[in-house]
């Protein structure tokens, strides 16, 4: 196992849940390396929007390799957002996958949510994580279930993970879970690290410690609240309102880049 | 010459100057085409450091055709950072402007500054203007003049200027310049309008107008103060401190890529 797969999986066990933020871009990512998160994960809203392309319907495959080729540059371990897998294909999903893990990414999120809100089926979505660990076996597969996440079917839930645990899986993710009790129920379930999708209104990252929560990954929101930085800081240039202060100098931004 | 062009020529005729924003990638061209600027601009440096190479060394011309494709399906007129025109070769530059013009590109901005800090010859760089303008009339090429951004050979400033109006420069691009008397000066000495870089220790928009500035742009600003917003979030998230709210959804973002 390369020493980056091997860092990664570490950082789901140790005393405290791995904060896992979410780069758009080489820089975003170099920067959330800098300032000392372990391990950086890329947001799929970032890279379909990004392009002009919708997120979650699997259209972003060719930019979410040059996404991960480009973060693969970075010392910390990548993990990246590859949807549903870009494909219904077992053999396609593991051959992206292997991709990945080619160029030293250290896991993957697949989720189970399909364009139009639907979810696959869970013994064809265990396929594909199954797939993917005979082919990738040191990959972190992050087996997403997504019955809360788009409000489809969540008494399905807890079946989905035990399924998804028996395909191989190495951790899960159940975004838009924030109720304390159900949480507590997922952790209790499985005996794989659980991660949840941090939210304003939801649970502190101290609270979801507390409730045995492995992984916090902050998913679109960084992305999102770049935006709105661009947008107001455009708006205030325009209409002379005072700018950000402290920010990062043009010289600090380049230095990030590798190739000089 | 098509619609958008002669729309964006325009902008540097009204009665306020050109206040021109710059993306990035898609999702922030839309976004602050939606905040209702009239055309958006490219940073060179948002290029670069989103893909992990260093800026204004010529060494982005396919990330940059990529975004320049992505940007082209907005609605508002595009221009499009292109550093020195990534070859020495004055038929090089005219055919990659050229692939811009058939994108539906605006215009594009023409740096004479160099990696390392140097200028480019002032005749050699005429040459390349001259045929971006040959091969492709309708784009409006913003010359850009190096000498206050890169700190060398001020005193040649005004000369430049002269070179590249008769070479048949659209626009005069001096970032750096944000001394009262000098940009009244410049504006004095062309015909052409005068773009400068907004900063925030310099003149206001107002203050720019009144000199008569008649494009101001923000350079690599929007993207710098995006990277912050990025790495404090995480920060907040990670220490349990507040995180900005207001923000834009997902599906917000989600609506501004046109293919569903």
């Amino acid at each position: 196992m390369t020493a980056k797969a091997t860092v990664f999986r570490d950082l789901h066990y140790r005393g405290e849940p791995l904060v896992l933020p979410n780069a758009w871009d080489f820089a975003s990512g170099a920067m959330l390396a800098a300032e000392g998160f372990p391990a950086v994960g890329t947001t799929s809203l970032g890279v379909a929007a990004g392009a002009g392309l919708p997120d979650g319907t699997g259209v972003t495959r060719d930019e979410t390799l040059v996404l991960a080729t480009r973060l693969s540059r970075l010392a910390v371990p990548i993990t990246v957002d590859i949807e549903g897998g870009f494909s219904e294909d077992p053999d396609e999903v593991a051959e992206f996958a292997w991709q990945l893990g080619e160029l030293g990414i250290a896991g993957v999120n697949l989720e189970d949510g399909r364009a139009d809100t639907a979810l696959a089926d869970p013994g064809h979505q265990s396929e594909l994580i199954a797939a993917v660990k005979a082919r990738v076996p040191e990959l972190f597969v992050n087996a997403r279930v997504d019955t809360h996440w788009l409000g489809v079917d969540p008494s399905s839930t807890l079946a989905r993970v035990a399924r998804y645990e028996k395909a191989g899986a190495d951790g899960i993710f159940v975004p838009g879970l924030t109720d304390s009790e159900q949480i507590r129920t997922v952790v209790h379930a499985t005996g794989l690290p659980l991660n949840v999708l941090y939210l304003s209104t939801g649970p502190s990252v101290a609270e979801l410690a507390a409730l045995g929560v492995r992984r916090i990954s902050t998913g679109s929101l960084l992305y999102r609240a770049s935006l709105a930085t661009a947008v107001g800081t455009a708006r205030a240039v325009r209409d002379g309102a005072a700018i950000p202060t402290g920010l990062p100098s043009y010289k600090d931004i380049q230095a990030y880049s590798p190739l000089r």
